[in-house]
């Protein structure tokens, strides 16, 4: 696989200074590894910080949401893997204003394992911590499993809730259990045209046949849970959305908000395409659109493929998806 | 290729049904076709409309910039292939405020050919339009004979300043006298790694080694000024920017602003790396870098390789630049 890079080793750290330098005004690193970003003017004080982290190669995800409105800090791994503990200690320490850290992240052993400690730690030092693990992956556990399910785009949306909520002077638990009810309603599914390869490998971590897709794939290619020839993309969306639509009471008169997130090197032609149906299918079902997000928000490198995401509102999700936020990669006006 | 879609007839159709579908509060059609989309708000009194047009398959290029302090409207033409006359008035009529319409696009033939016609027809219609070709591939032809230069991603710093500066109440020939004054320090240039498949033929359009690259490639597949081994991207990017700061005076002590453009298929990531050499470049020559943009902002389908642009800055431009501005593809706030 060709890829613009000067050596993989080199690649986190160079990334991570182009972002630095691309952001100066907006974006800081706080530790001399660069694995540690947090808002320029973090800490806020009397405002909850949310920190985020896991392994890179999924831009925007994860210091992509970093900013205004959304995210106070995040820690960096390397390519799929988890930063380290004392990474996100120092994302805590720079972003805690006085009401306490909420950590908002992928539901994935390794950064369990790794947020779990900073959060110890952070604890020692009198800073509250209090964790939320997104997992909205419908097809990588059964329902009767849900824990056990991996976090990819529906990211996005919890970010946009909890920041939003840290916004209006809530405390940390009001903004933890806004967040929990936001995530009780989000529910995504993704489907994969190609892999990706890792920088140090070069490899496709996964192969594909010219003819297939994998539905259910996860961000790291993680196996999907069925392998098929390529349909159309109006029944490719239908078996992800049908998936979706199943696991949760989504029900006539329900309002919810759309995420079509490419992984990475679907044209965002076809992103809207798929947008398309899902648009219809859920008009037929009497599910109304409130807001709809299309492009690339959690991406897996070059991978070709996409997921959807679906949040189920009310009126304070509603405002809180609504309300204007600033990043260096996402940015959401009062006129939307 | 593997790609999402229904049928290559419907791709256009689909593609622009969706859109609308997920900004109906910002985007509306004026034809039955959907082939011309203008803001919501249009006509705007006492404004310059701005109108742009091209070939499909570069999102967000050409619709993705309507929007508040960019376009007010945008002719859509089959992949790669430009839109009609009629499409291009309908457009016009439906955003002229009374203060003349702009036409600013690329420098490509059947556009020019077209888009003349459609401003003799609304000329003939009693709205005043001037016309724009941006050409800014410096790979395109050489600098005595730069008329015949393509427009790439330097449109999207003309779209900018343009729109910024229609946002002023300036005339129409304020609007034009200021955009070409952006425009004659606008460079740009690519190199594609990969190759996109038109989705009726589903071939790659052109074919490239396995460790090859292509530098200077057009947005379409035209052919660029070399063809050799895939180099590391500090060198790739040294090649790019030393051909774009040959061309124009950008001297010590100027500022700049940067656009590193992701053609399709290449990860964010890699686009920082690039944007962390060009930085590093300008820097040593004593170039100031006023803002940066780093993302897909004109691409190539699936293509995967990369642009770099330059515009050089004065005070005005700077301002422009900097001004609000939001659609459903890209959003930029007082705070950057």
């Amino acid at each position: 696989m060709k890829r613009f890079m000067n050596s993989p080793d080199k690649y986190i750290d160079e990334m991570l200074e182009g972002i630095l330098k691309a952001h100066p005004n907006r974006l800081r690193s706080v530790t001399e590894d660069r694995r540690a970003i947090v808002r320029r003017e973090a800490p806020i004080q009397n405002k909850v910080g949310i920190a985020t982290g896991g392994g890179s190669g999924h831009l925007p995800i994860f210091m992509g949401y970093v900013g205004r409105g959304l995210l106070d800090g995040a820690a960096i791994g390397n390519i799929f893997s988890s930063p380290n503990p004392s990474q996100m200690l120092a994302v805590t320490k720079a972003i805690h204003g006085g009401k306490g850290v909420l950590y908002l992240y992928g539901n994935y052993d390794g950064d369990i394992w790794n947020f779990d400690l900073a959060a110890e730690l952070a604890d020692a030092m009198g800073i509250r911590v209090e964790s939320i693990r997104v997992a909205d992956d419908v097809a990588s556990a059964p329902k009767h499993d849900q824990d056990k399910r991996r976090g990819i785009a529906g990211l996005f949306f919890a970010y946009k809730v909890a920041g939003a909520k840290a916004m209006s002077e809530a405390g940390l638990d009001e903004v933890v259990q806004t967040t929990k009810k936001a995530l009780a309603g989000i529910r995504s599914m993704g489907v994969a045209l190609s892999s990706c390869s890792l920088p140090a490998v070069g490899t496709p971590i996964f192969t594909i046949g010219d003819n297939e897709m994998e539905i259910g794939m996860g961000i790291h290619g993680e196996p999907g849970i069925e392998r098929r020839e390529l349909l159309s993309a109006d029944e490719v969306t239908e078996i992800v959305l049908t998936k979706i639509l199943e696991d949760l009471p989504y029900r006539s008169g329900s309002e919810v908000a759309v995420l079509v997130n490419g992984l990475g090197a679907t044209p965002k032609e076809e992103l809207y395409i798929i947008f398309n149906r899902v648009f219809d299918l859920l008009h037929m079902r009497g599910i109304r659109v409130f807001r709809s997000y299309v492009g690339e928000f959690a991406t897996s490198l070059e991978m070709a493929g996409c997921s959807i995401t679906l949040m189920l509102l009310d009126a304070e999700l509603k405002a809180l998806l609504a309300a204007p936020a600033s990043t260096p990669f996402f940015c959401q006006g009062h006129d939307y």
